[in-house]
């Protein structure tokens, strides 16, 4: 598919990450104003729930964009989806009749502040990646028993905590946490001196299920994609997940990108996963490609210095795609609902630099990377890491915006509120 | 504290589960009328919403009552819960001046249905009860390696899934799911054939939080606390847990009862946790007394057979109280909010008779209990399970109602809409 021109003339510069291809939903505020849903075009955001109270968009009996999030629209299913994306297409679209009428409810995004696009009812994990389960478990428990006996056979994932996932931008404050290295006799509750990042895509769970679901029904009720920064304390993980897996390692913040990029913007990037070593059971095969081309990188900024690139690697590497995690969530009966999250697993590809968390990146923190005025193992306090993904089509991209956050120093004393 | 006497009755009875004394929070519906919030009290729920919409209960500048869930109560924190009892009490107290007020507010318990007494925002499960760790740690790892490490530094627990737990009476479809044993070469998809219940005790929150708090912070933050049988496929279980913790095993339903009994109804059952084999880190020490004497039981009842009483056990067998685990789920800066819940992990006792779940019971399957008309090792298909719990004052007890729920067959293929 071809570049779709708009007469938003930003939005068809070829290497601009909003062009009419592409109309990823938001939640945007002007300063003083109260958040409401957008959708970008080039440079500008498109108040599109303006655009329903005066009838210019028509999605549905009572109105689904008359609140700051959109999960009304995401549970109103893929023919209001579907709906809302050929009247925007033909609303900004080049020569559009529609131009008089929607050009004043454009806003420049330079004069927006953006909130989270949506209200996370649940939100998964999971550990799809082949590359970083190999690396984690050759790390943990030698190259000879890296992948666990079931990985291949199942979507590993287990359940987070949906009130720690925020938007990009938002301060990231280390944490605390009981941690014991094998030296010590008994642990300790201090800061995090391993802390880091992992480099998902999220799956946006648009309409609910209720029992099992196919790999081809679950990949319908997938409403779009984010990109996932799932923060985690290494050395607090290490002491707290056995048996029941990572628990407050994982809770201090999820960060994501501030746009959902629709499955729609997304079809002319599907791919396949890679040959499967061992078949995977009926319930779990795939009707068709699942998984996106999307490039991913992510960059580095110490505090006051300039950002260094530590990984780029792509969404296409994974062993299971969304649609297939979503299925086996569901094998149990246990209901989906709008707003469920699902994150992919650490995104890393075969090679050093494709490693998407510093753990990898630094194996271990025994190998430290080089970054702008020095060196990282972890995460130092001041850095901001930024995910960034580009699907790269035919004279246009689909970008998600930069999924960022700043990592504060942790609080002297967590049980002293200043 | 005695009995409080009350001009219903039934209330005064010494072995009613529904005194004066307990006042416990549900949601009701009569026949063919939408479910509204309700106190039980004897053997009648009373309307309280209406209570509040006519102005005999006045709690707040805006309702809370006004919908079918506790929620808003529960935010609006403790001096509203503490105002909301006091009132209760006087209203419903022998020789009240408000009885011709209330009375006809009183709507037999025997006309109504129960509902989910609050909307659950987030579910985590713990594993805190120090004879279920050592049970299960003894069958899987041996008797030397039973509990984890980090065991008695730690509640340990880990993220479960809301959108699963229903109320009381609520059916229970058992599960299919990914299972392999030691001795097949590869998996299978097929129903559960270990499916088993796990007794434990709800903490239900009533107050957020933001930021790390302490014990006693956590323990003001509670509204009240409800039986709750975690349903577990143990076959599920064991393929998928590792290295990432319980997921699909664990999602097809969590049970609650349909009451939240207060903390305040709670008060005079304080009890200590036992002695700390090894000292807690000073975060996870408790001020006083945070467990509670609460007798429990579980009955399982096969189709159109009697019930046999399974097991008896006390919640004060925990080795961690409800305070001390979200306290620790606090530590990473984890936001908690009004109705999180967390499930206490299972209770189960030092005698074999005191086993909280049919795994411990059964050993494993090895030694299958007797009940009526057969013998179990898990659950069968028709079987109904349920959870008792009381608490014994002095000339009155404080029940909770029961936690109940009977399990159908698996479909036969899941995957084929009825």
């Amino acid at each position: 598919m071809p570049l779709l021109r708009s007469w938003v003339d930003s939005a068809n510069a070829p290497d601009h990450p909003f062009p009419l291809n592409n109309l990823p939903c938001g939640v945007f505020s002007r300063p003083g104003d109260e958040p409401r849903c957008g959708v970008a075009i080039g440079d500008f955001v498109l108040d599109v729930a303006v655009l329903e109270d005066s009838g210019v968009l028509n999605l549905a009996d009572a109105p689904l964009l008359d609140v700051p999030f959109w999960n009304e629209v995401m549970e109103a299913g893929p023919q209001v989806w579907a709906a809302l994306r050929s009247r925007l297409m033909e609303l900004l679209g080049e020569g559009s009749v529609g131009r008089a009428t929607v050009e004043p409810h454009l806003v420049p995004l330079a004069e927006v502040a953006l909130h989270m696009p949506f209200l996370v009812s649940e939100y998964t994990d999971f550990y799809a990646g082949r590359h970083h389960a190999t690396n984690v478990g050759t790390m943990f428990r030698g190259a000879d028993n890296a992948l666990p006996p079931n990985w291949l056979h199942i979507p590993i994932g287990y359940n987070g905590r949906a009130s720690s996932v925020v938007v990009s931008g938002t301060p990231v404050r280390r944490p605390w946490g009981q941690v014991k290295g094998p030296e010590q006799a008994v642990p300790a509750f201090q800061p995090s001196r391993r802390f880091d990042i992992e480099l998902e895509l999220g799956a946006v769970v648009g309409t609910p299920s209720d029992g099992p679901v196919t790999v081809a029904e679950a990949d319908a009720m997938i409403f779009g994609y984010v990109l996932l920064n799932d923060w985690s304390a290494r050395d607090i993980q290490a002491w707290e997940y056995q048996p029941l897996g990572p628990f407050q390692a994982k809770a201090t913040a999820t960060t994501i990108s501030p746009w959902i990029v629709t499955r729609a913007a997304l079809e002319p990037f599907r791919c396949s996963t890679p040959p499967r070593e061992v078949p995977l059971l009926p319930h779990l095969q795939e009707p068709g490609p699942m998984l996106y081309d999307i490039a991913l990188e992510v960059g580095l900024t110490p505090e006051g210095g300039r950002e260094t690139v530590i990984a780029r690697t792509n969404y296409r590497e994974m062993y299971y795609s969304a649609a297939q995690q979503l299925a086996h969530h569901t094998t149990s009966g246990c209901p989906m609902n709008t707003g469920d999250l699902l994150g992919s697993g650490t995104i890393s590809g075969a090679t050093k630099e494709a490693r998407g968390s510093l753990l990898e990146l630094s194996w271990g923190g025994k190998e430290p990377i080089a970054v702008d005025g020095g060196s990282r193992s972890f995460i130092e306090d001041g850095d901001t890491l930024e995910l960034r993904g580009t699907c790269q089509g035919d004279g246009y991209v689909i970008g998600f915006g930069a999924c960022s956050g700043r990592v504060l120093p942790a609080l002297p004393d967590p049980y002293r509120r200043p």
